[in-house]
């Protein structure tokens, strides 16, 4: 397989865009990326996108987004793994050009969530869940979490107030990302205060949704000038789990990012101890600890401890959500994986500005669908 | 690349499976491959779908489907394209066995049709098509093809009853496939009188929604044993074309057809008159004769001579729709892909029956997602 270097990334700020269509956002994204990259047009795009269908009416986006660019006849599909599809489309754009099946893809990730009714949304995301074992009966994706978060306090016997540092760390790092759906520094006397959601999950423990796309250009290295640096793709991992939490002999154990991760530690020879920064999939604070946990920077257990000590932080030893994560930079569901690889490019490029990590070499980013039943690694390494 | 073959085939009938959901469905399509190709697990799925979000409430059915089968972890996603959706999972699982990043691969394509409402079918196929410029004026899918059929008549000067044996022949053959929808043989006189859809598409030009499921298990040729005949994929293209007809400059040309069976060809070493069967996406009866037109078996405007002549019966020059097509056998759309190949390999392997093609050695399948907009063409080759 050939070394694959990522050549251009682009993004809308995640928000609530009223002005602009699925299309448009992810055509904005794809636009930013396309020009960095210096390419006229691509030989294959690869969306990544869970909900299109139930809350715009339209499938086939591949097509309307190549069209709507201008970009003649590209292969093109949409890839669907809940809110892992962005990752999984990705992994999908990478295989392609890592084989030589094309020379030149881009990988899109877009969802508009905020034009819906809030009850249209919630009952679309729940399609993530077992339809006939868990959303019939209700439970909602806060709910599966809080039951989750709930049996790792009672287990380990943790507070609530211990998973502060989570939200405060994202909140303080989307200060300084434009992009970001939420600029509003919290403290933990807020956090232990927000409103209920499904207990002991409050506000502040929850993402926001938002509209928003973010884009990637792929191509070979041995494509790149000589010595030229570039972001290559180190490592590539996937792995499921099974689709409900009720049906885990350990619900508090993310078997899907250890098996996801320990593919992709070994395509990248690396360990914990090389990865300079960390994007993982905050859609709950309790999913923080279960993925430092499941990734080797934790024992089990013990990761709400890693975030009490300020090792989380950007200048800690194992800095998370370095834009905001899903926390606060937002969570438009397929759309997020490639927000996390776009973000995790800038680190290791120096482009983060106020929340730089000094001489980042190696980045990861891990996507989850479902509650931890589809997820998705990749290692960035800084090359040349 | 590494040569890929054809270790398992498995299909459930098309009908209304008023007594089996989405999973059990594709479970049982997939537990048939898997059992042909005797296999105990597999390291990916790769699931082809349109509708079952908006239908069946139920995404992220890579996960529901691995948990269901009880195969532990595999990679899996949802790749969708409209009505090409089972054939752009195909060519993905394709292209991540010969690459080498997996060893054997599982591809189903899945609906789940009859149990909505037809209004919300019709809705939810509607998505396809452009939104905005399209599906919002009411355009349906039967509309869009009529529009290209009366273009067609009115251009090259055919009757509408000159289309009468693409139906005849579907029909014909569909008899002696016992997975069809339709098993009912249709007479010209029948095809001229049946009643009216959208003019001058009638019902026996139309093909039937509904459920079912078809399943291939891909592993690298060089792991079968030595001067073992197996089936293997010689060729496969995708292309694109703009979303809406209105868009193209010449709305009777196929050119993402043209594009990827050229890409096809090429690969496979082959011209069309190698091939000894074609699957091709008969969603509507004009539909057959634009596919067969850019793949080079007629020349422009005058494919209904085929037709006429008998050349696309199972005795002809180029066999179509040979187990009853989209038209007979049913069109449960993600899925159409996946059954247009496993009915090319029945074919290769003599195990056609009453329409077997005799001494058929290279077949070749066309899925079509969108009014032309997204194509996938795949040949299939007998070996040893």
């Amino acid at each position: 397989m050939r070394e694959v270097a990522i050549l251009g990334i682009g993004q809308t700020a995640v928000d609530e865009h009223w002005d602009k269509s699925l299309k448009e956002l992810a055509g904005e994204a794809s636009i930013a990326a396309i020009s960095e990259a210096n390419l006229k047009r691509v030989d294959a795009i690869f969306v990544g996108n869970m909900l299109s269908g139930m809350l715009s009416k339209q499938e086939n986006i591949g097509v309307l987004l190549s069209d709507w660019l201008g970009i003649p006849g590209p292969e093109t599909i949409k890839v669907e793994a809940a809110c892992g599809s962005g990752a999984a489309a990705f992994r999908n754009g990478l295989i392609s050009v890592a084989s030589g099946e094309v020379d030149t893809a881009l990988v899109v990730g877009v969802e508009k969530m905020t034009e819906s009714l809030p009850i249209e949304t919630t009952e679309a995301l729940s399609t993530a869940a077992d339809a006939d074992y868990e959303a019939v009966f209700g439970l909602s994706f806060v709910s599966i979490n809080a039951l989750v978060m709930q049996r790792y306090l009672h287990v380990y016997g943790w507070s609530h107030t211990d998973f502060a540092r989570f939200s405060i760390n994202a909140h303080a790092n989307a200060l300084h990302n434009p992009n970001a759906r939420l600029h509003l520094a919290i403290t933990e006397s807020e956090y232990n205060q927000a409103r209920m959601i499904a207990a002991p999950i409050n506000l502040l423990d929850a993402s926001p949704i938002g509209d928003g796309a973010a884009a990637i250009i792929l191509v070979p290295a041995e494509k790149l000038s000589p010595c030229t640096p570039f972001i290559a793709v180190a490592g590539s991992g996937a792995a499921t789990d099974t689709i409900s939490v009720h049906s885990r002999k350990d619900p508090l154990w993310l078997s899907a990012a250890a098996k996801s991760v320990k593919i992709a530690y070994q395509q990248a020879r690396v360990t914990p101890t090389d990865i300079d920064l960390f994007e993982l999939h905050d859609a709950f604070s309790i999913m923080s600890a279960l993925s430092l946990e499941a990734c080797g920077f934790a024992e089990r257990g013990q990761a709400p401890r890693l975030a009490i000590e300020g090792e989380i932080c950007p200048s800690g030893r194992i800095p998370i959500t370095t834009r905001g994560g899903l926390k606060a930079r937002g969570h438009p569901v397929g759309a997020t994986g490639v927000y996390q690889l776009v973000e995790v490019v800038q680190q290791l490029r120096g482009e983060a500005g106020d929340t730089q990590i000094v001489d980042a070499k190696i980045g990861m980013a891990q996507n989850i669908g479902g509650s931890g039943a589809s997820i998705i690694t990749h290692i960035l390494q800084k090359k040349n």
